[in-house]
């Protein structure tokens, strides 16, 4: 028998829990041994069926020899991080769905695992129950990792997803999301782009193998979304979609930013609608892969959990790691893209600044897709027009 | 130094030698030392890059106690299973693509690797580049399979889309997909269902934990498909597509099947065009996951033959394993579905067999949509009909 921890009982931590009691047949099958949830870390006890599982105490989960795996689902990174480390330190594979914590001390607590012969593994913090860390890492491993791009926040795409079909403005469509349970009390890190941040930093670190900061990557939400540019995009065949997206530079330099885009419909990231997360790698000789499914929820993420435990009773701590060394981190406007632009003008004040273009509406406004250019020549070019909206053009 | 071989120089082995060659440096930081290609074993030699390398004699490969992982080119069963079957008893890991081989003796082959303490990994196998069978026996691990379907044959979604998008008819199609390079010239095992069904067995065995026998699954190719139903489909919002599918019954029972499907233009599935594949895999946990990407190609298969490779060469074997015993495969007209039908006759002999329909299209022909029934009651049910089409939806 093999025993394991729960440190933090909330939605991931519950189904944690749920799924090692739900699913053991599956789980014995595969591990040959029978799992056993021992010890659950709480702040506050309170009823349930794992009442008595409970402690307060995390010394007493630190010091028991037979708990060899802890699943960190406490969230945020103080006491995350402090918990984490101490289990490490004392032998525990850790496993955690906590994209934060990944994304800013996620290079120091691997190579803290690799020193104590330990995993640390969190295939759950980017795309929820939807495998994609092990598939970039180990499956594309032959690959140089091009690009890396996705809708990575359910909220943000089920408040797009609404604007295009009801015609919802941003601030209904966000309450609607709240009252089916897809969006927080407060939604800032989801609609300003920051857990889509996080996890674009994560596949960042493994696609590229060195460190990407959070704080060094612009991250645009949807708050400022029209909805007309909504319709104008929709009426000339594209979807806006929040995308997260990290690109390899020459010289072994990179970059990486959330923002939203228009996306051609015939793509199939375009179909991706509601909750659902889409995650594609371009790898040299695979070309590209996309991974899609539901990037949230108790079952799917805590499955993605426990999937990690098995492999950490059952794999060889691989070495996954990168870099500390954050240089050569580019600002993405360097970044050649079409952009669309919405302007109050004329089609020949859009053409003065940008020479040929394709129109999409005049009347009043004009709105227009440019050739490809930098970031950084469209904002130049730009900066004599009154400019109602841009946004860049996934290609 | 590590060192490898490749038996067979074809499309794929020329493809795994060209990517150990190219992308060396992110092979080296992932297996923290070099991989070199020692062997090439040939029926002919021939000039080309690798001619320093060729040996037309196994057993030189056999007994070569250096190359710890052999690349299994060769294709098909007799030779392939000989010298799989005498690499592994020489405790030398073996990798392939070839899913006739794995289809039909993957349970046989996996039994033996494992006495030996080697791997045989095969992830190229279904799909080419795009990573399914470790994410569904790793990633997913947690979670008790209920089906998996998905678009397996990349020669068979390009005559489809052709003729969809062109009207053009079936043996145009085919004839434009030969001119192209993504047919063969005897196009049989794609366009009968034959290759997609080898697949669908794999990964039924492997969802499943038990072996299906191609043999007893039924194939049904595209050849009979009519420009007409693709049409009818089009206009009522559908698309047909070539599925794989495998289901898991009550009492552990299991069945799978290929044939051709509608399927509503809005689910992401429906757009998958062209040469691409994919896959999706329903677990109890994480719902639906779909992996999508190039099914084939010489790149693409390649790259994923060399991360097996290097999984063999950094991972403990897991008893990635199913059972012999084939008993409990069901009858895939067991299954309840929807059905599409096209028959010379009225709505009125449309509803005297089946009651309520959904009309697609009515000119002396009448084309139309059941209500979801099993695919036995919906034969018998059409017994008195005078059937020109019939077909199932994807529900």
């Amino acid at each position: 028998m093999i025993q394991m921890a729960v440190m933090g009982l909330g939605t991931v931590g519950t189904g944690v829990a749920r799924i090692v009691a739900e699913n053991s047949a599956q789980i014995q099958r595969k591990l040959g041994d029978t799992l056993r949830l021992k010890t659950v870390l709480v702040r506050h006890f309170r009823e349930g069926p794992w009442r008595n599982l409970m402690t307060d105490d995390f010394t007493q989960l630190e010091t028991d020899p037979e708990i060899q795996v802890a699943v960190e689902c406490i969230g945020g990174v103080d006491a995350a991080y402090e918990y984490t480390k101490r289990c490490l330190m004392a032998g525990k594979h850790v496993v955690t769905a906590n994209k934060q914590l990944v994304a800013e001390r996620g290079c120091e607590l691997l190579k803290l695992a690799e020193e104590k012969g330990v995993h640390y593994l969190f295939e759950a913090s980017v795309g929820g129950g939807i495998p994609i860390l092990h598939p970039l890492t180990e499956c594309m491993a032959a690959n140089r990792i091009d690009e890396v791009y996705g809708i990575l926040n359910g909220t943000t795409n089920y408040i797009l997803t609404r604007m295009v079909r009801t015609g919802a403005f941003f601030t209904d469509a966000l309450r609607e999301a709240q009252a089916r349970g897809y969006a927080e009390a407060d939604p800032t890190a989801d609609v300003k782009g920051i857990d889509a941040g996080r996890k674009i930093c994560i596949l960042a670190d493994l696609a590229f193998g060195r460190q990407v900061n959070p704080a060094a990557v612009p991250m645009e939400g949807i708050t400022r979304l029209s909805l007309r540019d909504v319709k104008i995009a929709n009426r000339a065949g594209y979807r806006i979609k929040l995308l997260g997206r990290a690109v390899r530079l020459p010289g072994d330099d990179r970059t990486a930013y959330v923002a939203p885009h228009l996306i051609a419909e015939t793509l199939p990231i375009a179909s991706v609608e509601d909750v659902f997360n889409a995650v594609v790698v371009r790898g040299n000789a695979t070309g590209e892969v996309m991974f899609y499914g539901r990037g949230a929820g108790e079952l799917p993420t805590a499955s993605a959990c426990v999937a990690d435990v098995m492999e950490c009773l059952t794999a060889r701590p691989k070495g996954l790691l990168w870099a500390e060394d954050a240089s050569g981190f580019r600002d993405p406007l360097e970044l050649e893209t079409r952009w669309y632009f919405r302007i109050e003008g004329s089609l020949t004040d859009a053409a003065a600044a940008f020479g040929q273009v394709e129109v999409f509406s005049e009347d009043g406004e004009t709105a227009f897709l440019t050739d490809a250019v930098t970031g950084l020549d469209a904002m130049a070019r730009a900066a004599g027009l009154n400019v109602l909206a841009s946004m860049r053009v996934l290609s």
